[in-house]
């Protein structure tokens, strides 16, 4: 039995996204080589959704929803029957398998609250549950809090372009070692890699095999570059009970500032899922919801011009950092970038301290995707002049440091 | 250890307010006496933010949120730090006793987003945990869904107007069997009882002997009536440490669609409630955290308009109760009413579902509190003369189901 202290260290969070905040700058001028380089603040941490604004019309449907008073703000907890009617069938076009209104789906404040509701649903004290590495770093603490072993599974994402290079034996291993859950992002968290088809019917037969439900984080799968196919794995065969698919608009929509997520398919998870929103935060904020009726939903072109933009942004921090010594798969999905760093004279949260006090650049350590010392993640959702000079300044700062950490 | 399914099972959320629509009507027809009461439907689960709307300003500190854009957007998980200092100094003032903005202070969605935090971070398995009866049903629902062991300690809500009637003794008994922890609503949900400052200090001083950590819910504790006063537990000389407060905007103020609630006290135990709702849901909304500006901040006169009104509905409908020969403590504070019903030929959750089909009125079983099977409970924060109406259905259907149940 993990004690509660024990239970709260795992959930380190002081280098999480956003929290560098709280962080104290500590011995930094005795580490720090030469001067300060001067430019941009760029906070690569999180998307900025002042340079890739909220979907058009989301604040009109927030205020409609104010106007619309008592029905809006007190719905069922899995959220309003209306909203729910019209993303399921938005969500089944978008992933080929039917949706539930009724039963199969729940808003929920952000993907994030879809995530610890669905591992709370299925994840119990000694259960295994099969995560990739790298992955988003919530999914192994998700694990852990609620008493569950993590199964480490490799994805070997700098071997290959057209897989993300999940490693099938490790996922077979897990498995025949009793793990009854896989829980992945994709497009993958930090990598921005995409499951092949046959990566995903490999899954599929595995999980058949092993009767494991699927809970499929694809918080990103809409933003897809350029010629990249993206196969969902809900509509792959396998029992709809043992399949939930989560998702939401916080990212590419840039809709975080609402706190919307969703999760949809199996029934009996969704089921669970409302019973503990119900004790954890009763229901996405009521007059939010409607914010969701903009969803799947954007003017003809946006989204299409919203990836084009960012595939320029990916393309050009790529080149700088390839051109700069530094190896990266190229995302085909999503606005994560994942670069592997050199051997450095400073240990890896060292040297994410120096690139925010010396460079006025924020990444988040490799560290908290897995066990991932020699990476950082960006997410270039971000201005593009300011990215690529942010980007020269990480080069530069590799530069100085390059060594072995002593 | 609990099983993941008896996990659940606790959970049940058939009978919670709000929830009512996924019920099925069932064999109501068989166990109907007489017609239906028509009249004009009153939800009495929850407060009717349409007859008192939210509070002024509200929805544009929202919009000015949105256009600030990404700083309001993504504020660190425990809140704006801005915000967070408006509040604390509002809260300190209002509780009597200092609240430190950097350490003290978290912003949760909803109150229901602080309880569950709070009790995840102080609550393990095997804990035992002092709980009134009856006291909000989520309560036992945390405790349980932690692991934990409910200790119930009895209020004679119905022996006292000077006092909310808690039993010392019990209360005394339930630490000296180990409990760590006291968890109460203050004023008392769904009684509108309020603790006199006598039973605070006695609670204090047990408190004070047996270690105990004080997690006091205080929801309703700006909405006091003529002549009430309130002792705010974390002002009677408690260690800081080992006291929690929860409030929230959602009920007095008609907010709850915004879902804002916030912890503050303790600095370890918001610690940990911040590393916690990393990984539950982010953040309090970020756009919806700005609304926490008009609180304790309202114009001036608004907030004794509001008691007013709600005193002048409590008085209507205890008197419509009392002439009807059904029994009510009359609420101090908040807009509860839990009426005691005599023996009816029909079990409570048939009468409860009756009020609904027959009399078009809704209610919470007061089974919902612990072991009250003879009270429902009423949100009275509604149109004052739905209320007198509904409150005339009631009355009307207990003299139809008067008698034993067989």
């Amino acid at each position: 039995m993990v004690s509660i202290t024990e239970k709260f260290a795992t959930l380190a969070t002081d280098n999480a996204p956003g929290q560098e905040v709280r962080q104290n700058a500590g011995n930094i001028s005795e580490i720090m080589r030469g001067d300060k380089l001067s430019g941009r603040l760029v906070d690569f941490s999180h998307g900025d959704v002042d340079a890739f604004t909220p979907t058009p019309g989301a604040f009109d449907r927030f205020s409609e929803a104010v106007e619309a008073g008592g029905r809006q703000a007190y719905t069922e907890y899995r959220g309003s029957s209306d909203i729910r009617a019209e993303l399921a069938e938005r969500l089944a076009a978008f992933t080929g398998a039917s949706v539930s209104a009724d039963d199969g789906v729940i808003l929920t404040p952000g993907t994030q609250g879809a995530l610890f509701l669905a591992v709370a649903s299925v994840v119990s004290d000694g259960d295994r549950v099969a995560i990739v590495q790298p992955d988003y770093f919530a999914n192994r603490k998700l694990v852990q809090f609620f008493g569950g072993q993590v199964m480490p599974v490799a994805m070997h994402y700098m071997n290959s372009t057209a897989e993300a290079g999940l490693d099938l034996s490790q996922l077979r291993a897990a498995f025949e070692a009793g793990a009854r859950t896989f829980l992945f992002s994709n497009p993958n968290n930090p990598t921005g890699a995409v499951y092949s088809t046959g990566e995903i019917d490999s899954i599929v037969e595995l999980a058949r095999e092993f009767d494991v439900t699927i809970i499929a984080d694809q918080l990103y799968s809409r933003l897809r570059y350029d010629g990249e196919s993206y196969t969902h794995i809900r509509a792959r065969g396998l029992p709809a009970e043992k399949v939930l698919t989560i998702m939401g608009p916080s990212k590419t929509e840039s809709l975080s500032g609402y706190r919307l997520g969703v999760a949809f398919g199996s029934a009996s998870i969704v089921g669970r899922m409302e019973k503990l929103q119900a004790i954890v935060s009763l229901r996405a904020a009521g007059y939010n919801q409607a914010v969701f009726r903009t969803w799947f939903n954007e003017p003809e072109g946006w989204m299409d011009e919203r990836i084009r933009l960012h595939q320029a942004i990916r393309d050009d921090l790529l080149a700088v950092f390839r051109s700069g010594g530094l190896d990266a798969r190229a995302p085909q999905a999503g606005s994560y970038l994942f670069p592997t760093l050199p051997a450095l004279s400073v240990g890896l949260q060292d040297f994410v301290r120096l690139l925010r006090h010396q460079a006025n650049v924020i990444v988040t350590p490799g560290t908290e995707f897995g066990p991932h010392p020699n990476s950082v993640r960006l997410n270039f959702s971000q201005d593009h002049a300011a990215t690529v000079e942010a980007g020269k300044r990480i080069v530069e700062m590799v530069r100085r440091y390059r060594g072995e950490n002593s």
